[in-house]
């Protein structure tokens, strides 16, 4: 079970914790709103792209030193994570989402015979519902990152990964910069 | 299994990808923080509702034109998702979450004789441990969309939706805009 | 299933709703960005820690009254997630990600006759290829949240979780409080 951690402050626990003051890395000046967007072709499937490099890059050109990038997918069969860029791992969580939300399931949403909204001429010759119902588990289609003396604040393993749940398409990301 | 999508920086293969530069849309101007909150009844059980053209509206009049609108639901039962609002992916969505997250299962949450924290009354009389289950499955309590030009950077079919997991009950959204 | 709930303007429908107008709470004024960060060592397991006070503090300190907070984990197996903090909840919570994911299926990520990319030694002696699957499913690595007056715009039950996936570790969080 998850156990609940106990507050040092309220048990009195010693705890190796270091506390670091925090710093208004910038006060009275003025903002800057940056925006970059990409367009590329996933291979479709379930596939995964780093565009990390393309991320920080975008912060870099912003000259935005402290701020929060928000990287987003405005697709609903795809989103914007980030996690480790291993192919083990890939493999694994492609396993999990086809066990979750297997493929060959009834999805209302691919039944021509009912739907009546949102038609899609495209989505008829190879239904997506599974991967609809993918994009919503997985959360929201974007991922906010603080941005800290000019780069993205991710971790030792962190990477920004672009995953496409639907079949080969056109797709674009967004990374919108805000700060100063 | 998850594919890793080939780099064509790193692989020379070509590929049809068309590379837009980003732009630095405002520089040196004064931020801008607007926020706007709605309040409504929903239906409950697993219920949706499409909140986009208000939150279009909230970011029409914030007269913010380029930074980042955070949706958020300040509840544990709910969110919100940006996904299509089309019926069946809503049907195919609520059959999915009460597969994995069965409603008539064990849930500690609910179990009256051991529970000793945050008691709410209301809630003994229909327990709602399942919801949250569902909520901390589907992720964050809310969405960062980026603003561009005055609106959301929405795709096709992307429409910003106030999900209940838990009974028919008051809600609210908050939306804050922070830009320029 | 999920029903779609009829939108008063749409069908006329009354309903209990109240609309209050939203605020341009600050416009014009010189943006401030205050990041903090917070090192302490996990339990390990399935483990959460209550962070909700620190970030309030944090939010408190930046002097900023109006704008978002970010709160992000920079791991690739924890995450910051927004819901209760109740002993019985969370006991259901990690009964569910054990069941979705379970410890001892077969990962490729901990397949070390296979894995030849970001090697961590200490991950050899033991396996977190389910906690990444585990943080993928609940989504992105941080939470944003509206701040309005010089607080968090949490709900009543709503409180700011550091969530361990993976084993007893040092680990840090990462608090960037954006606005004016």
């Amino acid at each position: 079970m998850f156990q609940r951690e106990r507050h040092p402050g309220a048990t009195g626990v010693t705890e190796r914790e270091r506390r670091r003051p925090g710093k208004l890395t910038k006060r009275g000046l003025r903002v800057k709103v940056y925006q970059r967007e990409r367009e590329f072709r996933t291979d479709g499937g379930l596939s995964v792209r780093d565009i990390t490099d393309e991320v920080k890059e975008a912060v870099y050109e912003s000259g935005i030193s402290d701020g929060v990038a928000c990287v987003y997918s405005p697709h609903t069969t795809c989103c914007v994570r980030v996690n480790e860029f291993e192919q083990g791992f890939l493999e694994d969580f492609a396993t999990l989402l086809r066990r979750l939300v297997p493929n060959d399931h009834y999805y209302a949403h691919d039944d021509w015979d009912r739907r009546i909204e949102n038609i899609c001429p495209e989505d008829m010759e190879m239904g997506n519902g599974h991967a609809h119902c993918m994009a919503m588990l997985l959360g929201t289609a974007g991922e906010s990152i603080p941005v800290c003396d000019g780069d993205l604040s991710l971790g030792t393993w962190q990477r920004v990964l672009f995953i496409e749940l639907d079949r080969q398409r056109e797709r674009r990301w967004i990374v919108q910069v805000v700060g100063t």
